[in-house]
This record gives C-alpha cells, sequence and structure tokens, in this order.
C-alpha cells in the first residue's frame, strides 16, 4: 500500500499547486492513500468548505487541521456534516468534529487517520500522547486497520520525535505538520514506523512560512505591526512525504520525502 | 571557495563522527572553510576547552554556540582567549568571548563568521536582526570579505527565515541551528544568499533530539523527571550544509544539504 | 467557620515564621481550618517529609504544592501514605498521590480542598478547570461540605480569574498561589465565592520572589548564570487570606487578607 | 513631593472613573504630580487621541503605556507631537514617541518618568534594564530630577522585582502595570526606592483583567473563540499608589496603596 502526506496548504498558491498536480501524482505514483493538512488554505488562516472541497476534488481521503481549524468560523459547522475533516484529537472535550477516522481508501484498505496538536511552545491543550493511544487503541495496526497515520502538529522537535518513538510498532507513519519547513529526517524507527519532523508546507517557499516576507520582516525589525498577513503567491512547492507499507504489518516498509514544484530541490516519492 | 557548515555536534557520538569523518570530508571535497556548532558536544552541555580543540584539530576553522555557551563553565574563560571560538553576538554586553570574526581560511580566503541566537520561544536577549546587521557592515561581502556565514541559532522557522530575507545579498550562507532536525529548505534567495532553516545536528538520530528517548519521552509522558538527560550513542549522522560561492560577489553559487553517517538518508556534498 | 490559607513558604525563613507564629494565629482568631502551599519549603525547590510534618505541626490541616511538587524526590513516596499533602489534581494520570481532599477539621466541619495548576505561561498539563469541576462535583458545598477551598497555582492573572468564575457558587474560596506577590483584589462574587488571584508567600520580601537578590538580578543583566538560588533568609511575612463562611451555604461572608510580620505592610485577619 | 501613580485605565468604565474622581482626589490630597498607565483605555486595546486627552483634563501630568501602546494606530502619530505621553523605552529603535521624560509639575518640581516593557512570558524586546539605566543617569535624582518614576510593564513579578532591586537608591518609585490585578507588596527597599510589583487596572473588577467574563472563560474551557473580548462597564475601581518623597533626596518617605470606588476593598491615600 502507497501513502502519501501533504504538509499545510498555505492560500490560493497552495491550493492551486494541489488541484492542478495531485491527480497525476497519485496515478503516477499509484497512491492508495491521501492525508494533506489544510489548516492554512484559506488565506493562510483555516479552511472554508468549499476549500476543503477542493482539496477533496483532487485526491485527499482525508483533510487534518491544526491550531488554525476554525480560523474560519464556518468549519465549526460544517466539520460536523463531513467524514473526512479532522481537528486535533486532543482540542477540550466538546469541540465540533473529530480527531480520528478510519476510512476505506479507493482500493479498499482501511485506515486509521488521527490529526493531534503538541503543547510545547504552543496553547494549553489535553495530553496528545493518551488521546492518540487511545485512538490506535480502538483500531489496531494489522488487526483492523492496514495502516495508521499520525498527523501531530507541532512547533518542537522533541515532541514530534516523543511521539514518534511513542508510537513506534503501532503506527505506519508519524509525520509533523505545523512549521511549514520540511526536514529531512525521514526514517524508519525500530519497531516499523516512519517519523518525519516535518512535512513542510505546500505553499511559496519565496516567503516567510508561507506568507509574503514582508510584513513579518517588519514586525521582527521593528516589533509593530503594519499591515496584515497575506499568503506569498508565487508557485507552491507540495511537500510532504511518502511510505509503502508491509502488507503484512502495515508498517513502514520505505519512507521518501515529496517535494515537487517551486523553488525547493526537488524530490519525488519514485517507489 | 567550497564552505561546509556542521550542525550542533551533541556528546561524544558526534565528536567522534566529526574526528573520524571531518578531515576526509574536508581532503575529498576540497572545502575551504569549515565552521561547526559545538554547543553541545560536551555530554550535550556546552563545551569544554578539550572538546573545542577536538573540534579544531577536526578540521573546523570556527566553532560557534549557542543557549548552552556556557553551560560548562570553562568556557566562560578560555573563549577570551581563543580567537576561533564564537558565542552568540547579541547575548548582554559584557559576556565572555565574540560573536563575530572575520579569519583566513586555509587558502587565504577571509571570511567572516557571525553567531546569533533568536528570540522566538527562547530566552530574551538583544535583538539578532541588529547586531547582525552591525557586523556585516563592517566586513562588506565582495569588499572586505570573500564570504560571509551566518549561523542564527533559533527555534522558530519564521525567525530563521527572517533572519534570511534580510541579510538577502549580504551574506553568502544563512543557515539554523537549535532544532537539531536538518530541513531540506536549502535554497538561495533572490539576491543570491543561501538559506536553510535548520542545519541539523551532529548527532545519533536513534533518539529524541540527540537525547537518550527514554527520560524525554517519560516527561511527555508524566510530567515528572525521572533522570538525566544523557546523549545517545549510537552511530552520528553528521548534518549540515555545503555552499559553493561565486567567487566575484562572495555570494552562493550552489548550496547543498550533507548527512553522512549514522540512520538518516545520505546526502554528500558533491560539487 | 473562619477558614486561613497561607501562600507558598519558602526556605527556612518561611519555615520558621509558620512555626513560631502560626499556633498563636490560629488561637487568637479562632481559624477552624488551616491550608498552607508548602511548594518552596525545602530550600526553595519542594517538600521534604520533615518540612511537610513541620507545617503540619504548626496547624495546618491541608499542605498543597504547585510545579516544585516534587523537586525533593522523597516527595515522590512520602505523598502517597499522607492523606493531608496534595498535589495539583490535573498532573498526567498516574501521578503519585492526588489532588483533592475531604477532611474534617479540628472543630468536626467537612472540608473539600483541592489543588490545580494552571497552564497560561507554565508547563503542559490536563485541564485543570474540568479536573477541579469533577472534585467538586463528587462533594458538594452546602450538601457533601460546609467548605471547599481550592488553592490554584497559576503564573496569569487571567486563568485565576477565570477559575474564580468558573467555580462562582460552588466554592468557598478560589486562591491564587505561585507568583509570590500577594495580591490586594480579595473580594466576594455576585455567585457568594471568594476570589484573591494571589495568596503571596510565605517567606523574606527583601528579595526577588523569595530568593536572595544578587542572583536573579545577575541573570537578568547578564543572562548567564553564576551560582545558584538561594531562598533569602531574614524574617518572613505570612502572607494569605481568611475566610468567614456562612454557615447555612458555606459561601464566604467575609474575605480579608492576611500578612503578618517582616517587611510588607501588615494586614490582620480580624474578624 | 506627593506622587500619584494609576494602572492600566481599562474602557470606557476606567475612563469615567477617572475623569470624575481623579481631580478630586487630587485636590484632596494634594498631589504635585499623577502618572497614568492608558495602554487599555480605548476598547481594552491602545490609546485613542481623545482618549488620551481625557486623561490629560483629568490631571495626568504624563500618561504610560504598554504592549497595547500602538493597537489603536493613530497613536503611531499623534505620540509624536505629545510630550506627555509615554511608549515603553525598549521598543526597537525608530519606534515613534520617547520611553522617557523630564516634565515640570503643577508646583514647579522636575520629575524623571520612565516607562518599560519586560520580556519575561512577553514578546521579545531591548533589554529594559540597561535602557532604564541609561535614562536614569542622564538625569540623576537629587541632583536634576525631584522625583523619578518607573512604569515596568511586566508579567512576571520576578522581572519587577529585580527592576526595583536594580534602581534602588536611583528611583523614588518602581511600579508594575499589565497584569491588572493590583498587589499588596508596597514597600520601600533599603536605598529608599518604593516598589510595588503591579499597581493593578483603573477598571470594571466585576471581570478577566477588565474583559467582560464571558469570553475569555469561554477559552478557557473550549479553547474555541467565540467572540470578541469587551471591556465590563460596571462601575470601575481607581488603583494605583501614592508616594511622598524626602524632599531632600527624592527617594520616597511614604510609600500606599489606593483603590477607591467600585468593588474592590478600598485604600485611601491618606498621608
Ligand atoms: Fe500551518
Ligand atoms: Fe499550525
Ligand atoms: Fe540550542
Ligand atoms: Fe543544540
Ligand atoms: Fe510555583
Ligand atoms: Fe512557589
Ligand atoms: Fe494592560
Ligand atoms: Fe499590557
Amino acid at each position: 500500500m502507497k501513502l502519501l502526506f501533504l504538509g499545510d496548504v498555505v492560500g490560493k498558491s497552495g491550493r492551486d499547486a494541489v488541484a492542478e498536480r495531485l491527480p497525476g501524482i497519485i496515478a503516477t505514483y499509484g497512491f492508495d492513500f491521501v492525508v494533506i493538512n489544510g489548516e492554512n488554505a484559506s488565506h493562510g488562516r483555516g479552511l472554508t468548505e468549499s476549500h476543503f472541497k477542493g482539496l477533496r476534488d483532487a485526491g485527499a481521503d482525508i483533510v487534518t487541521l491544526g491550531d488554525h481549524a476554525f480560523d474560519q468560523r464556518e468549519a465549526l459547522s460544517y466539520i460536523e456534516r463531513e467524514n473526512t475533516l479532522l481537528r486535533p484529537i486532543n482540542f477540550a472535550p466538546g469541540a465540533p468534529g473529530r480527531g480520528a477516522m478510519m476510512v476505506e481508501g479507493r482500493n479498499g484498505h482501511r485506515v486509521l487517520v488521527v490529526n493531534a496538536i503538541g503543547r510545547v511552545f504552543m496553547q494549553p491543550m489535553d495530553d496528545p500522547f493518551r488521546a492518540v493511544e487511545a485512538a490506535l487503541a480502538a483500531a489496531p495496526l494489522g488487526e483492523v486497520v492496514d495502516a495508521v497515520i499520525v498527523d501531530f502538529h507541532t512547533e518542537a522537535t522533541s515532541e514530534i520525535q516523543g511521539m514518534g518513538f511513542f508510537l513506534d510498532g503501532k503506527a505506519t507513519l508519524v509525520v509533523g505538520t505545523h512549521t511549514h519547513i520540511p526536514t529531512s529526517d525521514h526514517r524508519i524507527l525500530r519497531g516499523g514506523t516512519a517519523l518525519m519532523a516535518d512535512a513542510g508546507m505546500c505553499g511559496d517557499f519565496d516567503s516567510i512560512i508561507g506568507v509574503d516576507a514582508e510584513e513579518p520582516l517588519n514586525r521582527f525589525l521593528t516589533g509593530i505591526p503594519n499591515g496584515r498577513f497575506t499568503p506569498a503567491e508565487g508557485e507552491a512547492t507540495l511537500c510532504g512525504v511518502a511510505v509503502e507499507t508491509d502488507p503484512r504489518t502495515g508498517l513502514a516498509k520505505k519512507v521518501l520525502p515529496v517535494r515537487i514544484g517551486g523553488t525547493l530541490a526537488q524530490a519525488l516519492p519514485d517507489f
């Protein structure tokens, strides 16, 4: 089974790149299941229903979110109707939507996807480790599901790595999102779980984390806001990670970075 | 001119890998100048004089530091005697040592190296942007020096990227350290400056940021310390970035990631 | 019923003041129940068994803790044997000890005491609001217990005030600890709950939060540690808050600050 | 000489209380100089020119600001024209306005007022300690000026106390603002400087830090915004501190808390 995970889609640049390239990528490499983090797809802040549908139409089986989950307030309601959209599982009880789902991919595989959010250098949240553990216990890899993908939306490299070791042997892929910069530490841990600290964004890298550089730079230099953050509009690099599973166990057999288009060095998921 | 920068050396594993491999790497690829961040070389915390000398003997022209600069208290004194060891330039006035130096490489090139530290998700410090700007103004690239290397020790990807855009056209390389995870966003900005959000560590990646995984994972799960952090002792991956300069301008002509040894996917600086 | 709450006891200075003055204070004002936060009683960091016993012997019915709960590692074990020592209720499941207890005071009143810890500007923890709510629901004020005292160990004034409004009408007293500075916002909310943002410490105020001023000031000025934090040893001010309850409801009828001894302006609990 | 300092004015409730009561307070107690922190006077966020004038007309000789200084963007321009409005002195160079001023009070006394902002649990800023030290060195107490008032806008009690000890003997009053809760640690340090960790706000205390409790409480409980923060509109308590100086030295002879009106226990500056 071949899995593709793409990191935070940022603005129109990111959405366009997903729409234009993803169908071809899925066809070319034969991906069985695709997850995309969409927390910044709508003007850099949240995800409208129409942009969510765009990601779905392009090929996402599941869309995940993060700290910006409900920046577009309509997400508070339409997330309740959608069974392919996740928000972090460790939001407070009563938050709209769900944080984990088992779905069937295009080729009949059952995949459990979990979205969680970190707490180091981030807002107070419930414990992500216990929340993810419970979700995985409910649908064990190799027994109930054919693959488990965990999107852990984190700032600190220690926290995403902690989750990787914590889930080693129980998940197919543990991948970080949120920093918007792809890392090159993709590897398979001793227990068979693929780990990558950050998938990177799907956005224009001629920017500061997807945002036109001028205003963030102004704030670093002066401390005084002088306008809004607006997503950069150059060509996006689609950033993410591809995993091939061992069909016997559902664990990772191969993990490869993906960087397609835009200004970053390209990496093709050629397996 | 060919430059090599290696990220945070962590513990014995990192030191050993530098000592064993760096001389051969320099010879093989013909590096003219080498900078190594050594802030975690001594048991993960700081840099003793003897470990500093080890990094120098292996081929470092300049060693840089970070938030752990003075964890080994002897560094407060020996740094005053050394003219190839830097601590962040935006430490408070009066801090021992210096944050920028112009030195001559093995082939007669003059290189300005600046070490600075970020403030987002980190401790209060003086403004790194103004401090680095002043250091670069004192020895302009292409006029006084043949290359400018800035090690910006940062947690937040936005802050390192901000420095990259801020210095674009004035530095050869702006590279982040501190997160211990190599990024794959290495690129040359419009003005000719090579940027990479984090060089990654020189340490054992079968770990949480270089530390044996057990205790950090215990703390994530329980919140209660149950021992010290000890550097992992498996084979290190040397992580960093290589830059080839345009001899006319001192700007970057080529930038490539470096990952040698250990458990990460290998990347050779083959230019 | 008359309740006395004393804030964080810091070091020998704080312990001595409690031992010398508390018995007389209890006798003079006729307190029925006394709670003391002891998280800094042992050298500023945690609480040894012998120092815990000292606070008990001086008159504390319950001793509470905070972020320093287990700095003295023996507390990890003796807390399991003690039924009058609390650590924050929202520590991760499995933490030694308990976070809430119903005990009988010297005059037969039943009192529920809850210790919780905040998350704003502090470490990641479980949700304190839900945890405290559950503890109070198990022993409702005016039905099962005659008084409810909540020690919410917090940095941010917004968070302690949030807890006050959250519990208004359900607790007798919601009082903050941790900042070591007494506040003068003691008041009774509309629903009958007494609120005070911080009880202040029992320690020597010729100090920076109870610590001899030299080293903290050095760190503010230089950023470089030059020694340990040691508790100041001048005469302590006992800081806290006194509440008189309405015997019908268990809610607060009167709330008064307490500051006795040392260098602060004195405030006697004269009701 | 008698000085009055009032903490953060919050919204209409705070502005009205200042306008109605301050003239009478000044007359009754014979204050020679009045400083008010106005950073939240306009809808809780910043200070419009017209609200600034209102504070001035009510009797403020100097108005200070904080992290909300420029939330009302017109302050970026009118602050340049005003010689009685201060923003924190340790904002980045080039920020509009000034951080320190020597002015003459109604009775001919010269007073130096300095506004600074802390860095612990706050945004990155220049070093407040060096900035304040330089301002005080330029107009020494007892030589050039008759009183020195420092408004240090801080979150952490350790940082405001650090400033107090740092300036002991060089300032008449070092007072914290920003937490919106008055403290009762007012005292005169060994060197003659009056210190109080936080002046408290001029606002309605039936609130969470001046804000109507509903929305902040909603965010603590759910983590999901459900509306804006709006200042509470009940009767304000004017909170602050009064100091009587020793005319020979300009140091503090007496320091007393001030709490007038609203729901807090009253404290009159009766000297
Ligand atoms: Fe994002
Ligand atoms: Fe995010
Ligand atoms: Fe570091
Ligand atoms: Fe490091
Ligand atoms: Fe504490
Ligand atoms: Fe404490
Ligand atoms: Fe304020
Ligand atoms: Fe403020």
